[in-house]
């Protein structure tokens, strides 16, 4: 049996491809979303209420994601990539049914340009996303302190992230002209280890990313105070985008 | 822009009609449910893993709300169904796309009569839903335990609820049947009070709702021991519905 839906609001965010997203929301607070609400359901009334809340969920849809591929077991990034799982025990976008559930931080409601749009925080969606619900999070039910998952205890451990004096300074021109805190956004978003985990990393190659309209240049450097092997990011600089030139 | 999705399965309990639903999922932990797995996705490894989450969400149709009826702003059942707010501010099964969100407790996978069941516990789902999707509860990033809903801070005040010695012995004899604990379903359903919140209620009355295949009956009393009114709940009998006989 099918069932159809309407977007009713697509998200922008400055994720604009899929590698580098943190893998679940609010890893990276500092990613801020801009939902666009879409005619007929850009009434501020219809969201009335929802300044009482301090997060909530949205059903949205994995776009780039194509349901006809799904596998009834993946290999998720969270376990290296090496051990399978069942597609239904993850929370990945490649399944039956591409809708995706994320918990954000409510940040306001507000009218620009004659469109309404709801701000949120701690977003890990690709910009562009349609989201098919916004519901309040309520904690009494939705926040199961007792609740066990032996498969994804606990969150990943965090990269130590330097910055270049050059990444630093472009990071605060990038904030004077925008607004965006590309520092904390690339400090956050890198923490989480965007390379895929069967790889070792290669101190000699440059990595990249696009966070808005900027490409972020990263390696990677054995931390130096250490006797195992234990690595850290070196933010380089942000380059404007040769497609955008 | 429209969005088609299948269903993957569908889901039995014992809730036959809306009256009487628990309005969140895991207010009634005896309310236990089957989900009938559907071709193609019947597959036992497709869940491999779930079985380490002690709970999953579930993203299902509410079937039976029409969606045509989306109105910008409704009044929830639990505000007494005087105060009104904006259909997003709540989990209105009437909103714009008709898709429902509950946690559930994982009770296990089995193969029965060459079908594949996922049982679970806690639902508040009627019988027949539609299942989108299934994903594992993940503590870290789900259990916000500092989030904050100041329209539905609290799990709603629970009434007394006791049974006459025909409806105890009847709860016993159901039991035998069928292995089903009615009387605890019963008594964690009523104890949220299915009686919409702007009507009084009527000690003359007698109400009545479907679980399973039996009709429960009950009537409010004032509970005798307080100076306020205060109300309790007396389960009557367990009848075999007319239209079932």
């Amino acid at each position: 049996m099918a069932h159809t839906f309407d977007t009713i609001a697509i998200a922008h965010t400055g994720f604009k491809e899929k590698f580098g997203i943190p893998r679940q929301p609010g890893l990276a607070p500092a990613a801020r979303g801009q939902l666009e609400i879409l005619p007929p359901y850009d009434q501020p009334e219809a969201f009335d209420g929802l300044e009482q809340c301090s997060h909530l969920w949205l059903q949205f849809v994995f776009h780039r994601a194509s349901s006809d591929q799904w596998r009834p077991r993946v290999r998720p990034p969270r376990l290296g990539g090496q051990k399978s799982l069942g597609v239904f025990a993850t929370r990945a976008p490649v399944r039956p049914n591409p809708i995706g559930l994320s918990v954000v931080r409510y940040e306001g409601l507000h009218r620009r340009e004659g469109k309404l749009w709801l701000d949120v925080s701690g977003v890990d969606l690709l910009d562009g996303t349609p989201i098919l619900d916004i519901k309040p999070y309520v904690p009494y039910v939705d926040a199961l302190t007792a609740a066990e998952n032996r498969v994804a205890s606990a969150p990943p451990t965090q990269l130590p992230i330097r910055f270049t004096p050059a990444s630093v300074q472009a990071c605060a021109d990038y904030h004077t002209d925008t607004g965006i805190d590309l520092h904390a956004l690339i400090a956050q978003v890198l923490a989480q280890d965007p390379r895929p985990r069967y790889q070792a990393p290669d101190p000699e190659r440059r990595y990249g990313m696009r966070l808005y309209d900027r490409d972020v240049h990263w390696h990677y450097r054995q931390a130096a105070s250490e006797q195992d092997t234990t690595w850290e990011i070196e933010v380089v600089d942000l380059v404007v985008p040769k497609d955008s030139r």
